[in-house]
């Protein structure tokens, strides 16, 4: 009862619009002011919240001192592998990133135990860099573009050709110590942050997170939609024609074969440096961007009609190649979705920079504490 | 309580490998032996709990008698408007279809007030016949091939040219009286019925209901998948050639060019006088199944890949068709749905026959009263 009461007054300081007093509290949770006072105690003593001076009030009496979480409490280390870069973060528990880090690196002649090395180097370098500055990181998710079991088995990255990576055993007593680590597929947790960068706007979506591989997270009803064993969101296989280029998972035809970070860049200048050129010449952004949307509009009028989201979220390298992209992606998807005729759909651009499934990582750690201050506490 | 009591009771008769005595059911809800005594009467009473005679059994004691649905107790009607079809049954409790019928007419020359007259006249014959085998329609659902609301409003069904039908409305004070009526996607229906009729085998599948056009039921841990809106698994209309030929959608390449009905039988006899020259013509059905299979698995696949399910069944006309269609079904999952590398995919035929959907129907409003009893006592 007390771990559900903690919980519940984080919540409603969470989600105040302004910092709310303990006599706030106590009437929207309505739990009596004696309950709520002990209770922030303990989140106040327990690094959870803290308390800010009394803004000047019109009125009587003494006013308030106000409750906002902890900017210096427990922080998440998020970390991601992508194709191309390493990226990590550390995250705050009102959410904001407070230490960032990329590698641009291809990953792809690498070993696993390399690169699985090299992203624990850059969260423990990231955990030292917060820890100068006052924050304890209190755990870790690390964000990988493929499939992965609750144990943090990677099955299957198809486009660093990994299978079978014990990703949690390898991490196990490395430069992370004995951080916990969780691990995800990174657009399931980049939608995650969409989600929760966006406030409460978005309430069901596909996030499409456009890197060398392309991936999709589903959120419906403001709850990460997994599938039936949590493999769910491989968009870049989704079929665009079946006898179509030859991709790196073997079949043909895949989506990410016509509108991957590769395919987007054919002649030009691999990474960064193809895609600012991409975004710099509009003329040949109109010349090779519609047509890739295209069949990615394709693939998501596929997805649309079989699982019926009414929002698109362009993520990833897809994010700011958006002005585009996007009327195509909505062109096929009011010819092709059988909704549309009555309900349109939304193709937006993410809200989010690169490396959005970082943040989603460390987010998602945050979140957890939030979720069950008690469990932090008891540590 | 005692409305979810009497509830509890039924579920441990329906789930029981033979007839309880009231002791067992006492025994297995950990209720006391008073409570479930008096629970029983009142499902006796009400017609939903029958009393069967003691088997003979070795030991002392007065042996108990047994307890059971009661196979003359409120019973389900389910409905089907198809493309070329209506059809009806009568469901009892226990599950088992009593009264079946179906019109093959082509329905895409009539109105919707025709056709709807039409079913529900169909409704009021299999009404009446239950009526007089002694049992009692406690209500009905239509299945439809089409998007609906949850007010009864079809939105679009593409295959009828249908759209904003309020059927519900249409449907009232017509020759089901004030029968209640739900009205739901006929592949969702199928779905329901092939999940009930497999026991406890099925956990997560696409149901795909082959007819003129092609619907899905997903069903992820023994729950149906509505997606965001209800609307979700329009499997038709997932593109396979993005320049293919045009659907009755306006699109073009949607499956059902490739693999629906009409596709199948093209040069045959329309119907199942078609489709029987098909099932008995081996060098014909090996002619041009195996390539419709093939487009039905890149559909799948790409809806395998998004959603994470292990199984498909293939139902509606494809089930009797499964020999020919499901082994390029299954070697274009193999081919492109990821997990299938270390998690083989299942396809197979459905277990039930033509017109799924209205045993599904019928199913739904039996389940309904299984698990609100105190609604139905209460009428």
């Amino acid at each position: 009862m007390r771990a559900h009461n903690l919980a519940l007054v984080l919540r409603q300081v969470a989600a105040a619009h302004r910092p709310p007093s303990r006599a706030d509290v106590a009437a929207s949770t309505g739990l009596t002011r004696a309950t709520v006072s002990a209770l922030v105690d303990d989140l106040v003593g327990g690094g959870l919240l803290a308390e800010v001076g009394p803004a000047p009030r019109a009125g009587a009496g003494r006013p308030a001192v106000g409750l906002v979480l902890h900017a210096y409490g427990p922080a998440g280390l998020g970390l991601e592998i992508n194709v191309d870069y390493l990226a990590g973060c550390v995250v705050d528990l009102t959410g904001t990133v407070r230490h960032r880090a990329v590698l641009h690196v291809d990953q792809r002649p690498l070993s696993p135990d390399t690169v699985l090395a090299a992203v624990a180097d850059l969260g423990a370098q990231l955990r030292t860099e917060a820890a100068a500055a006052g924050r304890v990181v209190a755990g870790a998710a690390l964000a990988v573009p493929g499939l992965v079991s609750g144990t943090g088995l990677i099955h299957r990255a198809p486009n660093l050709a990994w299978h079978d990576v014990d990703a949690a055993g390898t991490l196990a007593g490395g430069p992370l110590g004995d951080l916990p680590v969780t691990i995800d597929n990174e657009a399931n947790l980049a939608a995650l942050a969409e989600l929760h960068a966006d406030g409460q706007g978005l309430d069901s979506f596909v996030y499409v997170s456009g890197e060398i591989g392309i991936g999709a997270g589903i959120v419906l009803h403001r709850d990460l939609f997994r599938g039936a064993r949590g493999w769910s969101g491989e968009l870049g296989h989704v079929c665009v024609r079946p006898d179509g280029p030859r991709c790196r998972c073997g079949a043909l035809g895949c989506l990410e074969q016509y509108a991957g970070q590769e395919a987007l860049l054919r002649d030009l200048p691999a990474g960064e440096a193809g895609l600012a050129r991409l975004r710099a010449d509009d003329e040949l952004a109109r010349h090779r961007l519609p047509s890739a949307g295209t069949s990615l509009g394709v693939a998501l009028a596929g997805v649309v009609n079989m699982l019926d989201v009414d929002t698109v979220v362009l993520g990833g390298i897809f994010g700011p190649l958006a002005p585009w992209l996007a009327p195509s992606v909505e062109a096929e998807l009011s010819r092709r979705v059988l909704t549309s005729a009555w309900s349109p759909m939304t193709v937006r651009a993410s809200a989010l920079g690169p490396a959005a499934a970082a943040v989603g990582a460390a987010g998602a750690v945050v979140r957890d504490i939030l979720a069950e201050p008690a469990e932090w506490m008891r540590t």
